[in-house]
């Protein structure tokens, strides 16, 4: 019997990151993962059974046949709440603290069967938010793969010719889709995937989610961000740059030089112990300087729409934040730093580079060249 | 005022299909959206706005920023469940149906306010399952595709040169990880990824959750099991096939006729009102019937070890199941046909077609050969 809560985890480890985390276990489908008395357990199926007793990193990986037989026998339903019910009976444990992405249907079946549930918040694993040399060096690798996809598109760019205001190659147009697949293939060789890569020119770059899409535009600015994912290990990457292929706009190299002296000056702050919000702020305070305001035009926010940066570990956005919010940064945080401008009509550029916070300021996982004109 | 219960998901339409399903509108962080009074909308915030009145399919996309200065305002802290809060007071709605896997954290939140929440079984939107004829075409395109990546993979596999019991090509054995990439790299031209196919040699291929690692064998069966989802419609294809490069053993021959077998009976079998659960049992029983019993091995469940089937649409695995459960079949549902045998030592084959669900019969999306021996 035990007053202590036990911590609850059921999800897949696909789409949960602390599950993963916990577990270094991949999984499709949804598995209970408890922590309880310092002792960390897996329920899994027989398909699972062999896979997580040679992968999984917890203490101990308990099939679910026993509990499902259980229930079967007193002609109850086979469930995932039945079966950490009855696990849980076991180590006398009625109180439970899990994360607020619980499904609220598990939440329900739980409490009917007599617990007691609270929300532990978020970071739900504290200790993720800072890595270890390990998961710097996967980070540090995507990074790695990251710029060498985005050489291959600056070597696309540059192979195109301008015609008719527009990219061509091999007498094609040459398209978002056609640079984004050309990545796509590169990283898929280096073990990682980058489903979401964005190549987007002219006005489509003044939305920030916009993948891109069609014939890409000569003299005016394109956004290329490649956010790579390793097959093997899980973690991200994540940069952007921003290219004119031909001649640029006076506007738009303005908007570029405003950009990195924003981002130089993030960079400059970042240290350990200092709020993630003041580098945000200072990133707006830049940009008001420049002269760059914030506004609206057509309905569209135009400006700096978004914030300075986030950490990137096993999720592409977690914490820390460098946005709106107090969220201080502590040594081995690895987070990015992507100001950006958005001004349709004008031009849309936005530099992003991956930083691991040191004790005395950064370490900049970047080292591709911030050239506007190619 | 009404006493109806308003329809309430808070989720990313990247992991939430019926999300995706009910408003065609794709986005990476939790939004809301709203079913009320035979209306439907969609909560989003500024940098979503413009991209989701062009490409959300909703009654009405509404801006968050109201609410939030609105909250800002009274000093509450901004957030989803506020924001949700407010609109539904407009709409005098105390009362919701949310989905089972409704964040635990949301849930709470509305309660706290106020509100009534009510579990609304799977399937949430049970029209999902009963496919139109464009969600068909688009299903057809990537199972068309699977069977134009499995080509190149037995193209591969013929390639290949027979030596010290494994597979070489051009001097270097070819391994799982080589045709895999090679699949999805064809895949991606054709505008779908696939991270997840499985390419897994001789007793790899025994754990169907095994993607697959190192050099692939010869003489001994390889399962190639590709799940391609298109990066624009977001539907998935799926199929197996079983191959053995150079000469398979009169015992593997056999696990591959009586497959073959189980496959044929169940694809018989399948029509509009028939028990997917029937189906699933006529396999069992066919696997009976050959002789192929189950049982374990090394503490490994070995036979037929899993179920034969299921829908396949926004998500790989949906309603309806070909399984140990009831589940009635109706035409127009898209389900996968996949029995398997797994003996280590011995051989591994699974194959797997997709099929319509007709009112007479089903149609199968595959033509691709069942071949053992390549």
């Amino acid at each position: 019997m035990t007053d202590d809560a036990a911590i609850l985890i059921i999800n897949d480890s696909e789409t949960d990151s602390d599950l993963y985390y916990a577990t270094r276990f991949h999984v499709g489908g949804p598995i209970p993962y408890v922590q309880l008395n310092g002792k960390s357990y897996l329920l899994v199926n027989d398909l699972e059974y062999g896979r997580a007793g040679s992968e999984a990193r917890v203490g101990e990986v308990i099939s679910t046949t026993h509990y499902e037989e259980k229930l079967r026998s007193k002609d109850e339903p086979v469930s995932l709440v039945g079966v950490v019910d009855l696990f849980l009976q076991e180590h006398g444990c009625r109180r439970l603290q899990v994360p607020a992405s619980l499904a609220f249907g598990y939440a329900e079946g739980l409490r009917k069967a007599g617990y007691e549930l609270e929300i532990k918040p978020d970071p739900f694993i504290p200790e993720r938010t800072v890595k270890t040399t390990e998961e710097i060096r996967y980070i540090e690798t995507m990074q790695e793969h990251a710029e060498e996809a985005m050489g291959l598109a600056v070597e696309l760019l540059k192979q195109s010719k301008v015609h008719d205001g527009q990219l061509w190659i091999n007498g094609s147009p040459l398209t978002s889709e056609h640079v984004r697949v050309e990545m796509q293939k590169l990283l898929l060789e280096r073990g990682c995937e980058a489903s979401l890569i964005i190549v987007a020119g002219g006005d489509q770059a003044a939305d920030p989610h916009q993948r891109g899409f069609g014939p890409l535009p000569a003299s005016q600015t394109i956004i290329i961000d490649v956010f790579p994912r390793s097959l093997e290990n899980h973690y991200w990457g994540d940069m952007t740059r921003t290219f004119v292929r031909g001649h640029a706009t006076a506007e738009a190299k303005k908007l570029f030089d405003d950009v990195l002296v924003a981002q130089e000056r993030a960079l400059s702050l970042i240290r350990d112990g200092v709020n993630g919000q003041d580098v945000h702020n200072a990133v707006v305070e830049s940009f008001q300087k420049s002269g760059n305001e914030n506004g609206e035009k057509n309905g569209k926010k135009v400006g700096f729409i978004h914030t300075t940066g986030h950490g990137v570990g096993l999720d592409i956005h977690e914490l820390p934040r460098l946005g709106r919010q107090p969220s201080p940064l502590e040594a081995g945080h690895v987070v990015t730093v992507e100001p950006g401008l958005y001004y349709p009509g004008v031009g849309s550029v936005r530099l992003e580079d991956l930083v691991v916070v040191t004790e005395d300021g950064c370490r900049n996982l970047n080292r591709f060249p911030k050239e506007l004109e190619i």
